[in-house]
């Protein structure tokens, strides 16, 4: 296939280093002309971009677990696409496709990190949820660091997001009591309802201390983090004996304009033998296959639900779409479909 | 033996909770007779007494590894002694014997948790510092938690301290380079000079972010702090990727008046794929005597340097010696000895 000599790429590049949440003039929207890929690449028409809370720290110019994104550059983002035009041997045109593709119409890739994704197998945003890096974070994380053992107290903050989600079902199927804390009584509902927690906490209108207590009355055994903060700080003052804290991520602090406190109930890892461990998904590429894997089949038989949140619209949405991470409005899976 | 019909004990007891350091009116001294001890019990002669940072922790009233000290009960401390009477099977008059035998003259024992110890092996006040609770704190709080290998930096705070000594050795025994961190420079010559740390760094005197920049090029892979606060949170910057982070006590925050911030920087936990573990000596002691038996070797052939700091006194000098863990005044493990 060749390539329409008008074809155009619009891109959201990142402009300026956001302090706190990012504005509007923190982005530039850039279009070039599309053009074949060379030799060992291929092109690809991106159709699902996914929004993750880690995004506002690849925007900071701070030593982290992957480089910044640099001012002018793309902004980083997975996202699938179909295959436009390939000169690369293991891809073929049509085929649909996950990458790290960027917040653009259309990316040239040398085929490093792609991964074929078959649409008729699940829906396309779920490749970017369940079955993507997402549910690959709540696999890892709660299952190689949280270890959870049957019985057990499985707590998780932002319960209602992409990652938390997850993590409740799999700690469910895992023979777990699980309790989720999420702001709002819709998504407190869509926990128990949706997503079989056992329990759910609505922060925003519940003392939460008195909620855990209630809800965990013999103590965290695994609390995986999501938000960090006050709800950290919370589920620390409740650990049980010998109790594994997964540090996934700290939504509640990305756009923090300050310093912010530390949990100050640290010290409960001292007297309760309790241990604090953060997970980068990356860690574990290498059985990535197997694991979702594993949650295609609990998919498909019904004992794991996926939820995307896909907003409609083109890359020009993408800045506005973020927000919604940080102001608590999306449930699931927030995906920006853009064709 | 008979005891002596006149014979006293003086005993310090807990009188109030203390806010902040505890005054001279948190205590209160009582004076009761000495009787021959009932079947099954010994009488020991308290001679050596244990102080200890964790001290201060148990005098508050809050849920903790064990249970406070009540209001007017002795003070809990390890204390070593010898056995003026014995109606116990398993221990004879004259020996000598570790305890936690409180902050008094004499104490009566039911013999759980006694060891005898031998005076011709070790200066008695060893049996408190590097052979007892002390030295068994650092042996499992590195060796089974923070886990370091041959070549690994090892960064320790209160590095002078009683606990923070015997880590560095220990660290240095099996391979790592060293780096203390204590608070003056007489402390820190005395770190690498006597304690062989291969660096020091003055928190009083240093910028405590450059020095450990200078003296960890390639990050801490073990952290083993005694201290919290800043301290903590400048160490956990400088992580190395996959580092464990011992937390073994927080004595800058024990007598904090109100809540103070946790360590902000927790975040480098996840940066750095890092676990944070807090650890407490009682739930090792089933491998108490190997570990002791280990470390004694060390100490016969000179690899391991044991340094007490004792204080010549009565019970009454209680309370004035237990301030200087507080200020700082102490080097190595501080022992009252009271006859």
């Amino acid at each position: 296939m060749t390539v329409p000599a008008d074809l155009t790429n619009r891109q959201i590049r990142l402009a300026a280093r956001p302090f706190g949440l990012p504005k509007p003039g923190d982005w530039e929207l850039v279009t070039e002309a599309v053009t074949e890929p060379e030799d060992g690449r291929l092109l690809v028409e991106v159709s699902h971009i996914s929004l993750d809370p880690a995004m506002r720290g690849w925007m900071n110019d701070v030593r982290s677990y992957i480089p910044p994104v640099r001012i002018g550059e793309v902004m980083r983002a997975g996202a699938i696409g179909r295959v436009l035009a390939s000169r690369h041997r293991d891809f073929a045109v049509g085929e649909h496709v996950y990458g790290e593709f960027g917040v653009q119409e259309y990316a040239v890739s040398d085929g490093r990190g792609v991964r074929r994704v078959d649409p008729d197998a699940a829906p396309l945003p779920t490749y970017l949820g369940t079955l993507g890096i997402t549910g690959l974070t709540a696999y890892f994380g709660l299952l190689d660091i949280g270890d959870p053992q049957p019985g057990q107290t499985v707590l998780v903050s932002g319960a209602a997001g992409a990652v938390g989600s997850v993590v409740g079902q799999i700690a469910k199927l895992k023979g777990c009591r699980t309790v989720g804390i999420a702001g709002g009584a819709e998504k407190c509902r869509l926990l128990v309802e949706e997503f079989g927690f056992d329990a759910a906490v609505d922060y925003k209108a519940e003392d939460l201390k008195d909620a855990l207590r209630k809800h965990c009355p013999d103590g965290v055994d695994v609390y995986f983090d999501n938000v960090g903060g006050d709800i950290l700080d919370a589920a620390l003052a409740r650990l049980a004996r010998g109790a594994r804290v997964v540090i996934c991520g700290a939504i509640s602090q990305y756009n923090n304009t300050e310093p912010t406190p530390g949990p100050s109930n640290y010290l409960s890892l001292l007297v309760n033998r309790a241990s604090m461990t953060g997970m980068v998904v990356f860690d574990y590429a290498d059985r990535y296959a197997v694991a979702a894997a594993e949650m295609a089949g609990w998919l498909a038989d019904g004992r794991l639900r996926s939820r995307e949140d896909v907003v409609e619209g083109d890359v020009t949405a993408f800045p506005e779409t973020l927000l919604r991470l940080f102001s608590g409005a999306n449930v699931g899976k927030l995906v920006l479909r853009i064709r």
